[in-house]
């Protein structure tokens, strides 16, 4: 973990620009306390600098908590390198949404499954590097970002004791057979209108995932139209299950 | 509203058994405050001397709340008059779940619609002598009991400011058509695993309600499975609406 920046936040918490797994990511570090600080992993659609205003904010939900947060770019994102695959699955995924025809499984292969492939590797080595420094060492929690990874991550790695996904883009059938070896407690946001992704394959995810312990809540509204009081149900959910 | 007997519960509150819109019913009022209190009408499946301790520890979180709580018996249950019809019809129900049959159309309307056109009149009659009562006069919340009863209520009675269903009952053709006609905010809890109710007709009835604001809260496990956690996220739902 190799740190380029640093400053203080809010009440003695601290924000690190790191590379983290090998890529770039932000941390955010409650004061230290007695006990090793639980961890939440903030997904995001890709982008740092483009999402930063929103992960800070959701940071500071999970200091606020006591809890450790941090986030990773995606591959192809922001400054990496560009996926010229992955950005011709993306533009025939939006001609056939603009088109009103069903999205085919070969698209959402394609767009998916090699950010899949590539991402869980990145986060579970971020997650060696993390759990390791001083002060880190608690439960682990997954909130967020591209569901196929959350779901992956949550299926492949122990670390992970709790994981908030948004059931709010396309999944891979590969990874829909994954999320039934899903066992941690869940909390699944869906957005009933949402313009860019299937309501019943969002149904059909949330049926598919292993866990005992699982709630869905569906709102009204379109792909960014999550309520604000769902960031509190997060906070609960998260503080259930990471202590 | 004839009051046959009444007793102080907790920090001042009052518990009174009256009749209520002409049939048995219980009301629970906080001690008194400057300002009206908000009221929420109790849902339940029928029996109020069975269901008495699931209601009194529902009411003690309106209580709590500052808000009065009231449920009144249904049309057919405890000590009220049984229908013949009613009882020959969930007995036509329970033969048919128990075989494993779908519940056809005939069988809920001969269920269900009576006790909607029965029961209805009858909330609002008392939500009549209910908001007249000294201390009273907030707005009005439904929370659970019987869903096509409190989507019936919410669609026609213009004082229901924010309702709480639980999708957990068949809902008749007719219903499904009112729910359209609904408008108030709304938390729809299912169990995803409801052995006696059809998920797809609930998310049916959840995409039918017309309101712009209504929430779904689906949790895995069986009709009476609902987690604790949910009766805390109820009464947030209701803090929102009712203040």
């Amino acid at each position: 973990m190799q740190t380029t920046s640093e400053h203080r936040i809010d009440d003695g918490a601290l924000e690190r620009r790191s590379t983290l797994g090998g890529v770039p990511g932000v941390l955010w570090t409650p004061p230290p306390a007695p006990a090793p600080a639980p961890l939440v992993l903030l997904g995001h659609p890709g982008g740092l600098a483009r999402m930063y205003p929103r992960l800070l904010a959701r940071a500071r939900h999970c200091l606020a908590a006591g809890y450790a947060a941090a986030a990773l770019e995606l591959p192809g994102a922001g400054e990496r390198p560009p996926s010229a695959a992955a950005e011709a699955a993306r533009a025939d995924l939006h001609r056939a949404l603009a088109a009103g025809r069903p999205v085919d499984d070969g698209i959402v292969d394609r767009l998916v499954l090699p950010l899949v492939e590539a991402a869980v590797p990145e986060w579970r080595a971020a997650l060696d590097e993390l759990l390791a420094l001083p002060g880190l060492g608690g439960p682990v929690g997954i909130s967020g970002g591209i569901v196929s990874i959350g779901v992956r991550l949550a299926a492949v790695d122990p670390r992970v004791a709790a994981a908030v996904l948004f059931a709010g883009s396309h999944v891979p059938r590969l990874v829909l057979e994954e999320a039934r070896r899903v066992t941690v407690p869940l909390l699944v946001l869906l957005q009933w209108d949402d313009e860019g992704n299937d309501r019943q394959a969002a149904l059909d995810l949330f049926d598919a995932l292993g866990s005992r312990e699982k709630t869905l809540h569906a709102n009204t509204g379109g792909h960014t139209g999550v309520p604000a009081f769902e960031a509190d149900d997060v906070d609960r959910f998260l503080a259930r299950h990471l202590g």
